[in-house]
């Protein structure tokens, strides 16, 4: 099919070349040329505008776009719309959060546009090839477009999720789910470091890769990550996040459901922001105040 | 090679089925005559008692005990250490404590016994097909042993962890690991089941379990769940547990690291063992105490 | 002074009755006309609606609101503005979300109308006998109405807490915090009621409330509560909330703080809703996949 | 009555000072001979061994002893065995574990000497000026030193609590819910100061010990520490701990309790004892494998 892709960053690019494998026909707009002609290297069409995408593109159009949710995806959304026309499909492949997805959908359908929310999952790897599609939209407009995720997805690595929304909540749980399971693996490493064991953590992550309950790409990616360095000491331990395990957690308060170990999940990688905390002060004052306990003080 | 298996329950019989498809011979003996017969008929020796099993192996023999951690471990070790000579091998390959590991090395070193704690994972058909066994032990006998572990296990599934100990120890830590992903995961489906959507989970479970970040074994086991059960209808959420989390729970206390994930997986394990809580009267209590509140009354 | 008050729920009724004990003029509006009878029998000025509730106060008039936030809140003060003047002083004593108050304000200066967000602690036995207050506003304006709260507070019980919002804001986290006070008591007692001994809980609360280091005025109330129900045995643990305990962690999410204890506080509230869950039913379900672990049929 | 008292330390010391504004006589003892003349600077009788201790009661001798838990005591406890008599009684004010005193009773009734176990709260200044005392052992016997606890304890601050061990029990879980208070409160002071508002956060402390459902000891001594450091910056954020919370937790996993509020307050505890955390690392390196998100060098 032929397409068009808007932002070529790491998954964007990426997503390009996967679609250019399967003989997709793409036209690639980004806001940094270089990033325009390195995918127009491997045969995607180069432009050099959003006007200049719609142009290229014959109805019904197909967009693709992988910009950063929020403000980015935004602009491209305000620019993009006028250009359009009625039964031209857009699709969100960032991590939006739903409740934006459904409002867009609600935006272009005003114009006849459909909209598809697209959770992305499998990395930058997966991207390129073969990733994990969650898509949200209408059911009968997704048939038109099944072909690609057929073509970008690994084997049975797309789902439709249903109404607009459904694909980027459904990415968004992913990503929670992803918070828990990594934390678990890392405590599970930090038990292992401070015992009184020695253990070569690359081969414990790799035999626990093979054959084990808890085998994943997650304890694939960790070995990968000893075989480099083996304690991780060239790393220090502060954990971003980019979002959606704290969308997860503010999902879970609103539904009134008990998610505890995401919730922790995400409240390690905030400790970990900080070299101090003000409840630890806290704390330390009030055993100095009842029991005389010493404080240290701070540098 | 030859050697004697201690136990044909779920897990010993499998072990059985797997050694004796790789063309090892096998003594096999369990208190239940009916298990032992079912081993035999697919080429097991079968033996009555374990002074026969010891009768029927020759120096050095390799006994592999597969019964429960405590007190039917202690009782076949007790029963079996007269029987033995010096440089027999003894394996447990039960969920027994790390702790109680290096005590039963101990033990059977005055005896010239070799022993080794092996943590097999991978689950009942692991132990069948192939699974996940981490084994310490004394060095240099493991490589006598070793041909063993590259028939039952799978490709890269076995390694060898260091000194008594060390194999039930990266057990136990695997076990909380376990906990975490198992509850990450099931927090993430719950999420899904009061949100405003209505995915199918199979189907959830099956795009999850192919090209996602959280691909896992686990995730394609609750896959299968859902196909057979499609919201889990016919199983009420009590959650077991058999020691190992509680354990990993323990020694990240004594080792002062932080499990906060681990730890809650247990926790919400042990609350789903109960209908009504006494914590949860106190709090309805103090509500009403205060701001007049109104509490439930108990059935 | 004279003021007047709109909601004679627990709370507003009581604020009354402390408010005429020290004799101040209150004109009291509820839209149970029972509710303004009762309170008319103790001094107040009956007033049968928002309308003649302004009449019978002069300019600057001061209204306390005393109704629950969102809606309910919304509609008293869409009625009242533009009946008011410029330089009327409108008080939310309810339990508001600080974002509202903060809207609120902004929304009323338009009209030169005074806000301010007034948190309320004590309970309903202190909104009579002398409760806490914190007072977010403008600091010149708040000169005028404090004669009110060193009445109706106890000795040291307010504080003017700065711009608007900040009232509530302060209020949101006093509750998180006993949220998280509440849940380690309850904790503490679950520990105790699944121990070995057999302790008589108003005993142990009563010590607790003379001299430790865990005095406080909630084990007071759970020694009041023990005194009439020893083991809790007529309530069910079923654990209520209304929205501020949510509401800070919400706010810890935003402002990336760890709030560890107050979310674990709020899910297990949450938990406590539910006879069953469907995280359980995962787990369950893969421990019988994996590990051939029976599972319990649900009723 | 006439005691004697080893041990004075900061609590020992206070508790001496106590007794004999009680009109009590106490012989002290201590290793260190300085701080045996301070107490006897205030009357009490200066003794210079546990012999010289022993010689100076008269059967049926009361000894208290106030030596750290674990080998001090038990040393303490060695030495005085056989000095002592049948129907001695000794008391155990440290903070033992509850399973040691219940050994401690046992090893001490074959020799016929009474032992107690008695938790000892209110901090250092309850220890002089009256404190909370949670008492463990034989009951008749109990009725015969009552006294010393009706003079020592505030009014209602003591409590005879059953056989053996109750006493360090009830302590140890009434440190358990410290742990939460603490965090609780600590947690609550975090996102305040982590917020738009400017908080005084000792008028904070003070209007929470004012009147609202917070007001607690450990609030009003918050309040204290704010008024010596506003913003605790000359305090470095460490939190140490001293055992019973930790005992509290691991006797929460023997029972199946959940306690995830005072373990969380145990983790956070130990989090900040590390500057960096290996569970980070692995985190952080998980994310730059999957997603490539840049991780930082450590220092």
């Amino acid at each position: 099919m032929k397409l068009g892709m808007v932002g070529l960053g790491k998954m964007g690019h990426n997503l390009v070349m996967n679609l250019l494998r399967h003989n997709h026909e793409v036209a690639a707009y980004d806001m940094n040329p270089e990033a325009v002609s390195r995918v127009a290297e491997h045969g995607a069409i180069p432009v050099a505008s959003l006007e200049q995408l719609v142009a290229t593109l014959e109805p019904p159009r197909i967009i693709w776009i992988m910009v950063p949710a929020g403000a980015a995806l935004q602009s491209v959304i305000s620019t993009l719309t006028p250009l359009l026309d009625a039964n031209d499909i857009v699709i969100d492949g960032g991590n939006s959060h739903y409740k934006n997805s459904v409002e867009l959908a609600d935006q272009l359908a005003k114009s006849g546009i459909h909209f598809f929310d697209v959770g992305t999952s499998g990395g930058i790897e997966g991207a390129e090839q073969g990733g994990c599609f969650m898509i949200g939209g209408d059911e009968a407009v997704f048939r038109i477009i099944e072909p690609i995720f057929q073509d970008i997805a690994v084997k049975n690595g797309y789902m439709y999720t249903g109404n607009p929304g459904s694909g980027h909540f459904l990415k968004m749980v992913h990503n929670g789910i992803e918070y828990g399971m990594m934390q678990a693996i890392a405590e599970g490493f930090e038990v292992l470091d401070k015992s009184q064991y020695d253990y070569n953590y690359e081969d414990v992550a790799k035999v626990w890769s093979n054959g084990s309950v808890i085998r994943s790409w997650l304890m694939e990616l960790i070995q990968d990550a000893f075989s480099k360095d083996p304690k991780l000491e060239g790393i220090r331990g502060v954990m971003q996040s980019s979002g959606e395990g704290k969308w997860t957690v503010e999902t879970a308060l609103e539904l009134q459901a008990s998610a505890p170990v995401i919730a922790m999940s995400l409240f390690m990688r905030y400790r970990s922001l900080e070299d101090d905390t003000f409840h630890g002060k806290v704390v330390a004052a009030l055993r100095n105040e009842f029991g005389g306990h010493a404080v240290e003080s701070s540098k």
